[in-house]
């Protein structure tokens, strides 16, 4: 197995190099590079979909849609008026710095300050890969009960926000939010935290401020 | 790439001759082993909480649960007095063949009619490893919206049956039923489909009679 171990370390190794290209690219062109990574299923899209209406009236926006299979995510998004590449993975597990750079060559970034990139639907496996992104965002719905941050720590752990989806369910739900979010903290004390549901749009704004905060802070630096 | 690819392959082939191995031992021991597979947060635990106690009315259980991190689904079915052994990936984003044989030496088979094998929270890589079991369970809940089949193909085509789990919020979603099983015929028109609550137990008793029935016919070919 030692020959498979050498084989993961170039592999990740190369992914580094490229996501150190990208994250030149994307300082030289002045955009911020956003990741969203949750389980299949937890709304990064459906968050997506809330925020961009809000965040364009303040910067220009623009996606990069990671999927298995099909281009649902980037229909969506395009039915907004979005700038969308989607990367089909065929199968891959998860984004690498590669595929984003593959995606930016199909993205007119001139017009684009904030760019968000979603990955595909796994806790695993994208956490071990950079794509060369100024900020990472995990989503984790509150029907996925509350112990994901301790089940998938790595993910958890190289976040820098946790977004609790899905709130309007929380009347349906035997889910205590105090034990997610102190569950989440035991993993990563540094997570900001913010409670959302993409259905009445509860929380939205809030995590919308929070991310050109970020972004001014960041292009200030 | 190409000796990536060749390493790849190694891994796989290596991984099919284990499951074989298993599959012998199963049979051998008198044993119908079914594998649990879905999303991070699914109910696949919950759905193994609700199904044991009728189970075990009939046919001796067994639990084999495989997590990232943590143990404590193996604690959940602990708790009902099923024998379990819990395997800890430590990272690894799917169970394999190996990992399952080694678990095996951690349970008394003898006692053991059926067994199940909870993978890790994943809908893409463990679609990739046989593990030597003789059905294949996919979990989708309500929450995750309808078009999971069509973004995961793999797991959902290598599957025999489909449960729709959370039927219970289906009041409180956007959700289309019947959009939801024509999308998962779409890639399987072999699934079986139940759906299910484990709040209100709704289809569970369905699931276990059917689990019964192609255990049944399994022995008896």
């Amino acid at each position: 197995m030692a020959k498979v171990v050498t084989i993961e370390q170039r592999i990740l190794k190369r992914n580094s190099d490229l996501a150190e290209e990208n994250r030149k690219f994307f300082d030289s062109h002045g955009v911020f590079a956003v990741t969203l990574a949750s389980s299949p299923g937890s709304g990064k899209t459906s968050l997506l979909e809330k925020s961009l209406p809000l965040l364009r009236d303040e910067v220009s926006v623009g996606v990069i849609e990671g999927d298995v299979q099909t281009d649902r995510d980037a229909r969506r998004i395009e039915s907004l008026g979005v700038p969308v590449v989607q990367v089909v993975t065929n199968g891959t597990c998860h984004l690498d710095a590669q595929m984003v750079q593959g995606a930016l060559a199909h993205l007119d970034v001139t017009n684009v300050e904030l760019l968000f990139i979603e990955n595909v639907g796994n806790l695993v496996c994208p956490a071990s890969y950079d794509l060369g992104e100024h900020l990472r965002i995990v989503l984790s719905s509150t029907t996925e009960g509350e112990d994901k941050p301790l089940k998938y720590p790595a993910m958890f752990r190289k976040s820098h926000a946790l977004v609790l989806n899905k709130m309007d369910l929380l009347p349906h739900l035997v889910y205590d939010l105090q034990e997610a979010e102190a569950l989440a903290m035991k993993v990563n004390t540094n997570l900001e935290t913010f409670e959302t549901s993409c259905s009445t749009r509860a929380g939205i704004p809030e995590f919308c401020r929070w991310l050109i905060a970020k972004m001014n802070e960041t292009s200030a630096a």
